[in-house]
């Protein structure tokens, strides 16, 4: 558990939402208060101030131009190690999504900290994530066209740690043609479909026959298996999680042990996520996590409650937000700010205000933020204030931004570019 | 009104959403029955294809590495002229709003249409517009931080044309400052808020007066006002709508008068959309329509309705889709895609298949779409096939996207870099 100041008689609090709001009120600097500073560095400035890892200008987070996405370091950190500590403990390694982040940086920084590699969503973020030095992928949705199967089997002869899902016998079939017609073996994984039948080929024979037939093509290396419960992660409540997540992956367990009695390699069972990330090492044969959020958490995942702290929860903590600026403050129990659904998305519960407990945020406008006082007359933002707010889902909202900012205290530590931002095909 | 081949006896159907996929069904190119097409263009191979204004390679839309922007240019180009003669009948400009497409090429189509200028949200759309051609703007947000101020006028002394909005005593001082700074006379209007408090300064006096500010403050050329009512552009229903509209417009007229009867400049009252184009004329003293989304529209804007069809609002075309690919077809009753929230936005109601009447499409997931076929056992897509949809709110879904490509029939003609994608700031 990360160290996080919320005193435990709070833990006793009937409402939810109170406990989930002093938790932020707890966790992060407070923005009251703070002055509007003069400057406001844009994008492009703060790219010319970064080079070699190193940044030739003194800037606060405060002065940034916004909207602006920021990542508290201490804070990023603490989830890389808290994550690292726990897998070590309960012996199963982390295989980090990187469509979380998009960012080569964070999936060094993952590595570094004994991941296995890293999992992408589509071929064109693998193929970003291996132009900036990342050489374990594992890309966990099919390719399905002659076009991606060709720069999958492409970043395979480049990248020896380049794996490959499929689900579907015809998709393996086009696999191995394409890596016989480039003269490689291609690494390949079935997709298990855990029941929420969206990707994958079924439990039991149908997988078993798919990796049956992937070990015996021509071109290609059966690894094992992934079966990615989406829909287990944002459960509520930690015994039901849990509950639901370890019932639900016997069937993968058991389609795993016909692959084995049938002399297949099951190296690879590959599962799971943040929400589930102290559960899964429970289910037998699992290798590794595919962890994305913990990096950064949100809203969503706030509100599913945690083992220890079941209404908030805390196990990591929330280093991403957006900074916003008050642009209008004329009006009574509101104020308007730059950071609407462009900047944050719609995705809800809405993004939440660091250090304020009363504050509701709504980034349903496409270029403004909402800012509501409720029954709190004492806040007041005035014009040109700023507010950073933990944004509801993080995956779409880096999806947004070409750079994040790199926070240690107030100080502008890096800028990172997203190299993979908008790599949705 | 477009040449929309709708039959007139389906305006009396009871059922608004069987209209509504009627009209859809009919407006578009169908996607059954198209064949895998080899070839899967990435966006970088179709940036190589295009230059100077001409594609060397032969690209069908259906050869696109998807998820893929598309826009039809005979019925963006029918929207375009439609919406300069409506102006023209009736005797009112446009000054459409580039935060909808964000794309030069487009405002370059709509000023040689006529358009007085471009509106912009941000001052750093405003400054790419201006990079890219653009040389009459109108920033319709105040700039609130020293910097971007800076900003403005900095672009104010490169372009003429470009006008800034405020809508509040203190900014138009900082505005004046800077202005007086950079020796120059920068263009101001006053935002007058319509009654949605989101920005812009309250009807009346309070607007005059800093009307009346604006007009002696050393550097500042006062203009006028914009009063943008942007939520009557989705009420349902085209006679409520106009009711509102006018009703609430009363107030913005009154206003100008005020400042007429001061004395002053009033030659721009700006305001209206897509939703009121055809009511905004009957506001008096406005004299430019901000409408966007007409250019592409969504399935959020045929929902509303309009004057002659009272159940679809079928005025423009649904020009913008978003071109996908069929990932999973193992499940009976649905399919898997590959455009999910990251491609199409959460937006609702969802986007809607083209060519479609009974299949449902759902962008929930962050990576994939979800095809479903309700009650029509005869719709089964297969691995492979591509799908357009028509997208929920063009606007954030055309922030997701770097490039767009122009489509005339089944051809790509051009492809159009969305330069002030991104730009929230």
């Amino acid at each position: 558990m990360i160290d996080i100041p919320i005193e435990r008689s709070e833990a006793s609090m009937t409402s939810n939402s109170i406990s989930r709001r002093r938790f932020l009120q707890a966790s992060g600097a407070a923005a009251i208060g703070l002055p509007s500073l003069a400057r406001g560095y844009t994008a492009s400035e703060m790219r010319g101030f970064y080079a070699n890892g190193e940044m030739s200008a003194n800037v606060s987070k405060w002065e940034l131009d916004t909207p602006a996405l920021c990542v508290d370091l201490d804070l990023l950190e603490a989830n890389l190690d808290h994550m690292a500590s726990t897998m070590t403990a309960n012996g199963i390694a982390s295989r980090p999504h990187a469509k979380t982040h998009k960012c080569p940086t964070i999936a060094h920084m993952q590595m570094d900290r004994g991941s296995v590699g890293i999992c992408t969503a589509k071929v064109s973020e693998a193929e970003a994530m291996f132009q900036n030095g990342i050489d374990q992928i594992l890309n966990t949705t099919g390719n399905v066209t002659p076009t991606k199967i060709r720069r999958a089997m492409n970043l395979r002869a480049q990248c020896p740690g380049f794996i490959q899902a499929t689900d579907s016998e015809p998709n393996a079939r086009l696999l191995s043609e394409a890596a016989v017609a480039m003269g490689i073996t291609a690494d390949v994984v079935v997709d298990v479909d855990p029941g929420i039948r969206r990707t994958g080929t079924p439990f039991g024979q149908p997988s078993l026959q798919l990796a049956q037939l992937i070990d015996q093509l021509p071109g290609l290396n059966f690894r094992g298996m992934l079966c990615y419960d989406a829909a287990a992660q944002h459960v509520v409540g930690f015994q039901t999680r849990k509950a639901q997540t370890l019932e639900r992956m016997v069937q993968a367990t058991d389609t795993l042990e016909l692959m084995q009695r049938s002399g297949l390699n099951t190296e690879i069972f590959s599962g799971g996520g943040t929400g589930t990330y102290n559960i899964d090492h429970e289910t037998k044969g699992m290798t590794d996590v595919q962890v994305g959020s913990y990096v950064f958490m949100d809203a969503q995942y706030i509100a599913i409650g945690g083992e220890e702290d079941i209404e908030v929860y805390s196990d990591f903590a929330t280093s991403l937000t957006v900074m916003t600026t008050v642009l209008n403050d004329q009006y009574e129990g509101r104020a308007t700010s730059d950071a609407g659904a462009k900047a944050c998305t719609i995705n809800q519960p809405w993004p939440i205000v660091k250090g304020e407990s009363n504050i509701t945020y709504r980034s349903g406008s496409d270029e403004f933020g909402t800012i509501l006082y409720g029954d709190d007359p004492s806040r007041n933002y005035k014009v040109g204030d700023k507010l950073e707010v933990i944004v509801s889902h993080c995956d779409p909202v880096v999806n947004l931004y070409d750079q994040m900012y790199a926070i240690r205290g107030d100080k502008v530590e890096a800028v990172w570019p997203i190299s993979a931002r908008g790599m949705s095909a």
